[in-house]
């Protein structure tokens, strides 16, 4: 705390007065007391920009689902488990946020039923019924208030750009970051990741491989300049 | 590794010269290179278990799935991801054990189908289907080889103890630990855990709750007696 508390001294505070909201790691859905439908996300990324954004100044709130990470000097953490948790958490909070920034990987789909008890096993096969999740960018990006700036992200095996660009149109987004799983150095788990980063005014920019704190600061610094 | 040192030489050497294998964690179970199916094991019990053993001068093997736990001194670990992976690393290693110690939280199921690219989200519901995993228990069970000792785990949220006996005889196990989900101080990501053991003979020894190291040097002493 007193390294950071140096480290904070000598930091340009450009995000002071700033109040920033960060989602990370993935979701879980639950079928039973048990089991669960989830994702690989490891929380990486939405940590490094929570650190971040503490770190230059803003008032940081993460809303993250359960990952192993210790939460970052400075900053506000706010514990969800499912989708839904999530939804509640972060459009409760939306209003009074500057920049909100969508590191998460949220389950889409849900176990339509979740049983009580845990479910018996049986001799052959089962089907589980899955159905959506509420969509929190879009709700955010439906109800953003004036000023405010969204960053979405997005992570796929194929065709990455055209649905980032995608995306970004449908959920209005202000910026999204786009990863694929298959660049070396990016994806779960890591500590470096490879990146596009897409503006509503058409222009991209494809930075070089980077750790997720360089990345994080560099989303920050794009946000700051749209912001100004 | 000093101070494990000192508390090794410390520590009488009662397994020294038994080849234990211990499972421990969850398993993943693919629905593609995002999505997954899982649980709510940490892999604390078997890890308590595995250093345990280590302490007390086992040849200790712990094969895990996925946890955010370090790995025991002393312990030779193995990773594993799915069900069918902790199949292949527990099978081969099986016929030089002398005590077999099943921790694991092992997906009964699997998608039938795990697809190479991330499933692209439609607008309703979604059907998975789900195929049975094989089973590792029956498996150690039907292939004990003379003298080796098999334990299970049964973690229920109802007739706990009905359905852990079952368990004991058609697995072939000679002792299981039976877990109640619903029991404060058990369960999941806990430090403390309340478990009633059952035995081949038809016997059952319900321990006050005690932290899963103790549990685990409990599990490990019967083990031990029932072995010489």
């Amino acid at each position: 705390t007193l390294l950071w508390g140096i480290e904070k001294a000598l930091t340009e505070q450009d995000l002071a007065g700033r109040h920033v909201l960060v989602t990370a790691g993935p979701t879980q859905e639950a079928m039973d007391p048990v089991r669960f439908l989830s994702n690989h996300s490891t929380g990486k990324m939405g940590y490094a920009i929570a650190a971040r954004a503490a770190m230059r100044g803003a008032d940081v709130t993460l809303v993250s689902g359960p990952t192993a990470l210790d939460t970052p000097h400075g900053v506000t953490r706010v514990d969800i488990v499912s989708a839904r948790d999530m939804y509640d958490a972060v459009t409760s909070r939306a209003p009074e946020q500057d920049f909100i920034i969508k590191a998460a990987a949220v389950g889409d789909y849900r176990p339509a039923q979740t049983a009580d008890e845990k479910l018996k096993k049986g001799d052959g096969e089962m089907n589980i019924e899955l159905t959506r999740n509420p969509d929190i960018l879009a709700a955010l990006g439906k109800d953003k208030k004036p000023g405010q700036l969204l960053c979405g992200f997005a992570m796929e095996t194929q065709n990455l750009l055209d649905n980032a660009e995608s995306k970004l149109r449908r959920k209005n987004c202000d910026m999204l970051v786009a990863n694929s799983l298959r660049d070396k150095g990016a994806g779960f788990g890591t500590d470096t990741n490879v990146a596009t980063l897409l503006f509503k005014d058409g222009h991209r920019e494809t930075p070089p491989m980077m750790s997720k704190e360089a990345l994080a600061d560099l989303i920050l610094d794009r946000l700051l300049a749209m912001s100004n």
